[in-house]
């Protein structure tokens, strides 16, 4: 089951962190992004109908403005369909006005997904083919360019929204126009003599044909899933060349023209299809491709995990491997490229586009939390968990404003001159970031935990925990009445407490495995206390265990805690973190700063603390309440943490015994006053922001 | 006077370190590039007949194998023409076998070079046209891409080289030729209505026609050299587009065509015609090019340093500026990126290809002793001739192998698993740097000092002193028979005493500016002692003075010093330097090194010494003799210098107190060799090299 299918079973506490986060999505951003939609023309789009912007040259070439619309719309209406009624049962009061309002407020909204669907329905051809841009503008070219076109990628968004859609009004009419796309496409690719040996050229319809497969067991969006895959980056795929070498020719495509994202002819590696998965030995490209890809691979080896899994798993532990060992930010952001928003070589992590880039697409976090996840159903390992958590709370959550009106598109972990980019857009032309959060916070119950009926014992289950959230687990077992309920009461991330109950009326046999921090470093503690140790990052609770415990505690240590990234990054740096939270330094703060905090050092005795706890004596902690909605935070203050590199002493050469200590020494210092990344830009200010703070060692 | 007219000035003492030089050039290098130019159809390729390599794709689209075979041909013929007769004066004993031989040696080579000129002159079209290219291959194309096709810059070398040979043969026949192209190209280029609003995307040809200006007078010549420099860059040059352009849309090019040297369609700042020169505010592009044309326009500031001078200077010392404060290494070398063999942005200056770049071409540094050289014929100040000699012995002096058989086109100032770039090559398809070293050692005698009768007063001269070597300067005076020589006696740069005899038999009024370089910080000496103080980094020496001391010593510290690049590099490194000359570490001092010297840090203390001096306790100077040809040299063994960085302390994320420094505290350290980063790759071993070595600090 992933996340997108078992949210359902999750009930946030109301004014909880996460509850806090999906309301502002129901009440704000989905409604907006629904005016959006009507207002740029999306909405009517599968009217088929011409529209103006339809004429307009491709702000990114070879890409026309409108081609992600029909994957806008899926994406809203998955979005969506993730809140609603599932939400109400959670509400303390039912009736007070509040809510009265947001019903109406979400009637207002399902009317328009069913609109939607039926615009869409309408809109699906003759022999179940279902494009806007290849019906009304560019009749005639269906699947003649896949590299660049995103035919299948927006397929894959509709698909997606139709499992939702399925899920949320418990109708089919959104799956059925689907499933006969799926025919049609299932009759166009594959290995046979007359069939395309394509595969697109963003992923993404993979997984959602995965997913399609194991909510409706229909086998064709298997193979088709399994073929994109197989296929894939096969140098060979057409007469011996590649597919996309003889589409290209076929377009009469000189081998100098490239798409402006390619930093040269025939980048297959920006789609990572430069060679096959199998082959391919670092993690290269375009990230959320990347992403996507992996999660549909990953999605396989859970499915077959003999035939297809013993060839697969080795290689997606080695590209998982490379990219969170070299090509990963602290943040748990990914691509360091703006050009190809993607990956740079090993361990080059620039923060700035003044350094040489930082992209870490909100997207690509969002990627990397499925395929954390995946790994997690594949082996129970605390360092998947641990990445998906540091994506959760920081690379993913950035991306969006606190009141969830507006959105950054890339995450960069310090500003400059050249980018301030430490400010959100409402919308975005390539509309992917904004639904993609509403998305992720609409099922983010479902990352929470893994409950599974065990086969060997239907009447044993086994829950997994990850994440730590002022949530309910109700889970009914496969094939019976059964349910058993997990509370934690918890004010994670702000406090390290979590209390967990258990409630197993009908006695099923229930083993749980805790997940303990990677960061917690031995100095967390459950009550009372359990005899087994962590194994892999994770404590096993026995049955014995939570029937004598139905209560147990959690503690987790919160001490602030500084890290540095690999030397090979090049980035002299130690960056504040406090539990899953990575923290920065915002102008709004620091009125003084006018370089972006580009010549702040740490003091020299900030980086040398013996140990963790050490570092309280540099540092006050304080709940802040400065942020829009009353939502509050844990500030950090580093007293006299920070001196400033005298500018004048700063020459092209320097000489010996002028290291940043040399150059610091003595200096006066000044308190830093750190602030957690994902909550950056709600304070207004000049847009001056940096994650990773110059150390003299 | 640049320094290729007035080289024949300077005598070297036999033996001496350029002297030996210059010797395997001529006997070495030079016979084989004639071998080469043979063998490769080079040498007959003015015969205008077929030749099979016209046939082949282009390695570099759209640049054809062939297309720089003119410039390869005029850049030899230059470089032979800087040496011969001129040396045999300065030869011990005229009558010994070996001077017999190189006569006889020499001989051979002349008269190729006189064969060639004859096959240049009958090559010559009707109308004057003159190249292989467009005249064999593509008939009927001449001047339709000035951007791309190094129509131009061949006509520029092939223009210098005809300079030199009238130098050394006292022989018009070459440079009647090229009177003729020029003539052709001022009809063709111009402001004229009927006339091309273009200039060569490789500039080259400026410089050679202002020095042509110089030497014949051509009016002609100088109109065109101004044209080029004022049009480029010219937005609006061709019915309000820019030329390159209109150029491109003539070809029928598709905006998305890009050469493969292109990151993005049209950028132009790869050829330095993004903009005019007077607005742009950053040095940018290929560095090669982009040297050259700065170059010609500092001549032009000092041939019209009025009308031209006032609005082009301040441009050009904000480019140099830009340049030598953000965008070059330790060892004068410039451009950081590979892909356009140019510049990065600000501060961009990784080491190695894992790093992101590094290429530090030989030509670049080749250009920025011309740039140099002429801003210090503007202003005399020693910040230029500091540059000067840093990128004469370390970043142009390394492009050469100690016996002169090898070169290097790219000069990385760490080598890499991904670039194991140590190593010289015989010769390039693209041939550009070993004929340009052969070149400037050649006419390395131009650089040490500029002599120059005074206008006011023609009895007497100032000669300005910027490089110390075991030489003669024998000049003559403008109009009269008055002759002064300065000698150097020096065994520079092994050792810092230089001691200078003046003959001055007419006794005309002499004064000497002599450089002091910046890296002698005030521990330097004259010896008897002058009057005069260091201005602008050059001792006045005046009449008086010299009269009374016709012998004087310089002695400068030679004391091994640490270099740190600026942070904003994030650079956190050293590099050892000694004098000009900078070091670096070779595995074949290190046979335990399999990682390229990454995971080597400086020992702590080495970077704490309170003054250079106090190196000295780290530092053991040793006189080796290990390199070709019996070159000896000082090497610098530090000892216990190096300590190796634990591989399994290195994770993706360190925890706090986990900085370099407390990752190598009390683990043992190991002495490092520092071998001149000029004679690298000279000794064999595994291709494994670096200059700047991690710190602590």
């Amino acid at each position: 089951m992933n996340p997108q299918d078992s949210f359902a079973w999750t009930k946030f506490q109301p004014e909880s962190f996460w509850a806090r986060k999906r309301n502002v999505v129901l009440t704000n951003t989905i409604p907006f992004q629904l005016d959006m939609l009507k207002s740029t023309g999306r909405y009517d789009a599968f009217d088929l109908k011409w529209h103006p912007i339809y004429d307009d040259e491709p702000a990114t070439w070879p890409v026309p403005k409108h081609l992600f619309w029909d994957s806008d719309v899926g994406k809203w209406i998955e979005g969506l369909a993730y809140f609603g009624d599932f939400e109400s049962a959670t509400s303390a009061d039912d009736d007070d006005d509040d809510n009265q309002d947001s019903k109406k407020n979400l009637q207002k909204l399902d009317e328009a997904a069913k609109d939607l669907v039926q615009k869409i329905t309408q809109a699906q051809q003759e022999d179940g083919y279902l494009n806007i841009h290849f019906t009304v503008v560019a009749k005639g070219q269906r699947f003649t360019n896949l590299r660049d076109l995103h035919e299948l990628y927006n397929a894959g968004h509709l698909i997606e929204g139709a499992l939702a859609y399925q899920l949320r009004y418990q109708s089919d009419d959104f799956i059925k126009p689907m499933e006969r796309y799926i025919d049609l496409l299932h009759k166009i690719f594959g290995p046979g003599k007359e069939q395309k040996h394509g595969y697109p050229g963003h992923p993404e319809i993979e997984l959602a044909l995965i997913r399609f497969y194991k909510r409706t067991g229909s086998q064709k969006a298997l193979e088709l899933a399994r073929y994109f895959i197989e296929e894939r980056g096969n140098n060979e795929g057409v007469e011996g060349k590649h597919y996309y070498d003889v589409e290209a020719e076929a377009r009469g495509e000189s081998k100098y023209t490239l798409p402006v994202y390619y930093p040269a002819a025939r980048s297959y590696w920006y789609n990572q299809a430069h060679k096959p998965i199998l082959e391919q030995e670092t993690i290269e490209g375009h990230s959320v491709r990347a992403m996507y890809l992996l999660t549909a691979v990953a999605d396989l080896v859970i499915l077959d995990p003999k035939d297809f899994g013993d060839k697969y798993l080795p290689a997606l532990k080695k590209l998982w491997s490379n990219m969170v060992t070299k090509k990963m930010y602290l943040t748990g952001g990914i691509g360091a490229i703006n050009k190809w928003e993607g990956f740079g070589i090993d361990y080059f992590l620039p923060q700035s586009t003044d350094e040489g880039g930082c992209y870490a697409e909100t997207c690509a976090a969002i990627g990397v939390m499925m395929l954390a996840e995946r790994l997690l159903q594949i082996e129970l390992d605390g360092q998947y968990a641990d990445v998906l958590e540091r994506a959760l709370y920081n690379a993913m959550l950035t991306g969006m404003s606190v009141d969830g009106k507006a959105f950054t598109y890339a995450n960069q972990m310090a500003t400059s001159a050249e980018e301030p980019s430490n400010k959100r857009e409402e919308w975005f032309e390539c509309a992917c970031c904004p639904p993609n959060v509403a998305r992720v916070l609409g099922h983010i119950g479902g990352y929470l935990w893994t409950p599974k009926t065990n086969t060997s014992d239907k009447a044993s289950v086994t829950v997994n925990i990850h994440l730590y959230a002022a949530a309910t687990l109700e889970y009914k077992l496969d094939g019976s009445q059964d349910t058993v309920k997990i509370t934690q009461k918890t004010n994670y991330p702000w406090e390290g407490i979590v209390e967990f109950e258990v409630e197993n009326p009908s006695e099923v046999k229930l083993d749980v495995n805790l997940r303990i921090p990677a960061w917690a470093k031995g100095n967390w503690e459950v009550q009372p206390k359990p005899s087994a140790s962590v194994e892999r990052g994770y404590l096993h609770l026995d049955t014995t265990y939570l029937k004598a415990n139905p209560h147990f505690t959690l503690t987790l240590p919160l001490a602030p805690r500084l890290l540095r990234p690999h030397p090979f990054t090049l980035q002299r740096i130690a960056v504040l973190a406090r539990g899953p939270l990575i923290y920065c330094l915002e102008d709004v703060d620091h009125t003084w700063v006018t370089d972006h905090f580009k010549s702040v050092v740490l003091a020299p005795g900030v980086t040398q603390a013996d140990e963790d706890g050490e570092l309280n004596k540099y540092i006050v902690e304080g709940t802040k309440t400065d942020l829009p909605l009353g939502e509050n935070y844990t500030g950090l203050t580093m007293k006299n943490g920070g001196i400033l590199i005298p500018q004048d002493d700063l020459t092209p050469v320097l000489e010996v015994n002028t290291g940043l200590r040399a150059l610091v020494e003595g200096k006066g210092a000044v308190d830093l006053h750190f602030f957690p990344y994902w909550a950056r830009a709600n304070r207004g200010g000049k847009q001056q922001m940096r994650v990773g703070i110059r150390t003299v060692d």
